[in-house]
């Protein structure tokens, strides 16, 4: 499939977005792709994103899958929405072992309200990559209301 | 639903996993309840867990239910044995907004290969818990693997 | 949970809705109760809705457990609007065998446009109810679009 | 991705199995690809699989995607062995409104006692194919269990 992005500045909006995100600072994850329709984050390995057997823990590779997916979807919104998870679905297929993650987020359906993903991440061993899990997402555009930080109160 | 644990000792055992677990330590999440067949999870607010919109990432609330389900089902295993996600889902039903989450881990169907959890994860704001994901997961048990970090290699 | 339906004729409603729905005539399927936020169906076991082995299919089990979330979802929506489901997701947790099942859909989170049911339906065997699936289902407002068949062409 | 099926009967073991889900005969349904991995379905329409506006039922369109997803998984699997679903998951992404509907299973990843697919549902309407569902599934290997009908009592 391939899209074409309303906003022809999909890609700064998606990564100034991405650069708010506060754990993916933390967990050093990084946005190394943004296309229309399509997001690719990196994560390097490290001893404090683990479960109990030392590999990367679900919750981290989910985060990242999420974080793709969310920025795919992102990339056909109008320039002035926002992006939100509505729910999703990840399969643990085998065991996120190795250097670094690589996660891909790729719209298979995009409407004015609902937008469907398929996530993919990949462990690369060893410059080797395997899929280590498979997901869909539904995202929410929230037309009209711009990204970023929501006052508190 | 009420369970009986076939091991006496599955909080030592739950607790001792939840402590090899890195992520746990880097976001500061700490298991606040063990049962049989039920875990609970708290992880207070930082700056650095946020998604754009400065609320916890749902990826994040996604890693604690996710090792409260886990951890809920592993209570029910047998002494020796790992557990491992096969897949979740989550639905993020309010923006996860508060000053801490709180994740739980119930068993729905323990059975000897799969088990299946619900999960549920409030936002706690002022003082008052709103429920903003529910989940379902399958675990597998791999019986005679002890839990553990693996060797690496 | 409890809910007020704003529509006090939702019971007409959604009872006119279900009566339109082919399917659950074909399989006799029939809707046994209707409160705010709740729906209970109910299907007799025949030969011709089963898988391989003799038990209901997951896709029939599935059906109803559909039908069930999308009404409670719908006992909630206004006078005028149409339910549509956006996505599910469930554990056959065991064979449904038994001479009916029962599925119940139950409102978790009513949203305007988006509204999350858990899904459960159990097997009635020699009069004993045992679970058999449990799920998680997303449905969509299409307010102002009045139920009822669509023109062809 | 490509597979070899163990068993060089994998095809007359799926059809065979295919042929006793009394559901199929009942809906009509048709199974019209078997290869290694993968499994096509078709089914045309008829009023009385439908939801309320005059579409294919969710549960319907789930139904046909969670056989084709099964059988998928059971041409890899061993010459004595029956398959269960453990869970599936489905986006209905469009109305399904058409003459028929095909859906395709295909084996994401195979493993010794879980097996994960990709199901994907397309409606055609004056010839022409458009998806209307995506789906993820988990199925399981029962090794050494025969399929077929279950002693009843």
């Amino acid at each position: 499939m391939t899209f074409t992005a309303a906003d022809p500045d999909f890609e700064v909006r998606v990564r100034a977005s991405f650069a708010r995100q506060g754990i993916m600072r933390l967990i050093n994850a990084s946005i190394v792709r943004v296309s229309p329709g399509a997001v690719e984050i990196e994560l390097p390995f490290r001893d404090d994103l683990t479960q109990q057997h030392g590999y990367f823990h679900a919750g981290i590779t989910s985060t990242i899958a999420d974080s793709a997916g969310g920025y795919a979807a992102f990339t056909l919104f109008p320039a002035t929405s926002s992006v939100l998870t509505v729910e999703f679905k990840v399969n643990l297929v085998a065991p996120a072992d190795g250097e670094k993650l690589v996660a891909r987020g790729r719209v298979k359906k995009h409407g004015r309200t609902l937008t469907v993903c398929e996530l993919e991440v990949a462990a690369v061993k060893d410059g080797r990559e395997r899929a280590c899990a498979y997901g869909l997402q539904t995202l929410i555009c929230l037309e009209g209301v711009a990204d970023g930080r929501r006052p508190q109160g």
